[in-house]
Order: C-alpha cells, then structure tokens, then sequence
C-alpha cells in the first residue's frame, strides 16, 4: 500500500513522548543523522537500525508518534524526513540540544 | 542508614538513560522544579510524586542513576538537591531546553 503513513499534529505530541523516542540509541543515530543532513527524504534502508523487520518497524512508528518524522511507502521501499521546521516550533532547541551532546 | 546515596560519575552516564529519565512526567516536573529552585536541597516529600513508597523509591533511584540528582537520608527524611553544574558541563543546554518545553 504506497503512500504517506499516518502522523499526529505537533500540538498532539508531548515532550514525554519525544524523549522516549530519542532516549534509544538506535532512534536517537537516525534522527541525529537526519538533522545534519539536507532535509531531503532518505530511504528507511539506509539508516543502521536492527536487522529484524519488525524491529526496524517499531522504531519507524515510535519516531512517527513522536512527531520527529514523516515516512512514506513508494512501493519499492520506505523513505522518511525529519519534521524539522514543525518539531522546531513545538519544541524549540530540543533537536540542536540532542544532536550538540550526541 | 543515614547518609548519601550511592550516585555515578557523570562521565558514566549516556545521554539515553538521561533521556529516559527525564520522558516520565512525574520525574520531569520534579527536575523541573529543582531546575528553576534557589539550588539548595529539597525535602524528598515536598514534591508531587505518587503517594506509594515503592514508586516513588523508584523515580528518585531513576534520577540518581540519571546524573541528576544527589540524595540523603538524614534519619528523619530523605534531601534531595540537583547536580545542575556537574550536568551542565556533561550535557550542555539539555537542562535548559527541557525546562523552557515544561
């Protein structure tokens, strides 16, 4: 099923949520590498998450909920960018401070 | 026992246990207002943490093992006090951050 999965408004996101979300290791690497990247949309593949599918597919959903990412199925694979200009407004110097100390 | 409770060098503590610390609410409202304090100890009992003994054990073990905080027990309570400048300089801004979001 090609598309955009779904994502909640930024207003729906709480801060509690979002550290979950980047207090793991893995989703704290993609998210990092995504906010000193160029803001375009990366494949899923590239990123060093765990081999498992359903792993890698946990931590998809976890960063979605978090309001970090948005993720889309083309079909011939998934690819995601980092919300950055919305996550900035909600959260304002969380990722620059993460990123800084990661 | 009186006395101080065991706490690591901050130089063992990662940003994930951080992170992890700080996502629950109960926990961040109480470093939070540790933060935006006068910086000396508080009476463990003066903040709104839930009422079960064992849980709030828990949360304060939890900041302890975070780097957050320090802890005694001096007999009749236990103190608790935030180590701001030794978290500052291992975690630069993060403090800040969280309290200016809460």
């Amino acid at each position: 099923m090609a598309g955009e999965f779904p994502v909640p408004e930024l207003t729906e996101v709480d801060l509690g949520t979002v550290l979950s979300a980047l207090a793991d290791a893995h989703r704290r690497e993609v998210v990092v590498e995504l906010f000193r990247g160029d803001g375009t949309e990366r494949a899923c593949s590239s990123f060093p998450l765990p081999i498992a599918k359903s792993t890698r597919t946990h931590h998809w959903k976890v960063l979605r909920q978090a309001g970090l990412v948005r993720q889309r199925d083309a079909g011939n694979g998934t690819f995601v960018r980092l919300r950055r200009d919305e996550f900035d407004a909600r959260f304002p110097g969380l990722l620059d401070v993460v990123a800084g100390i990661s």
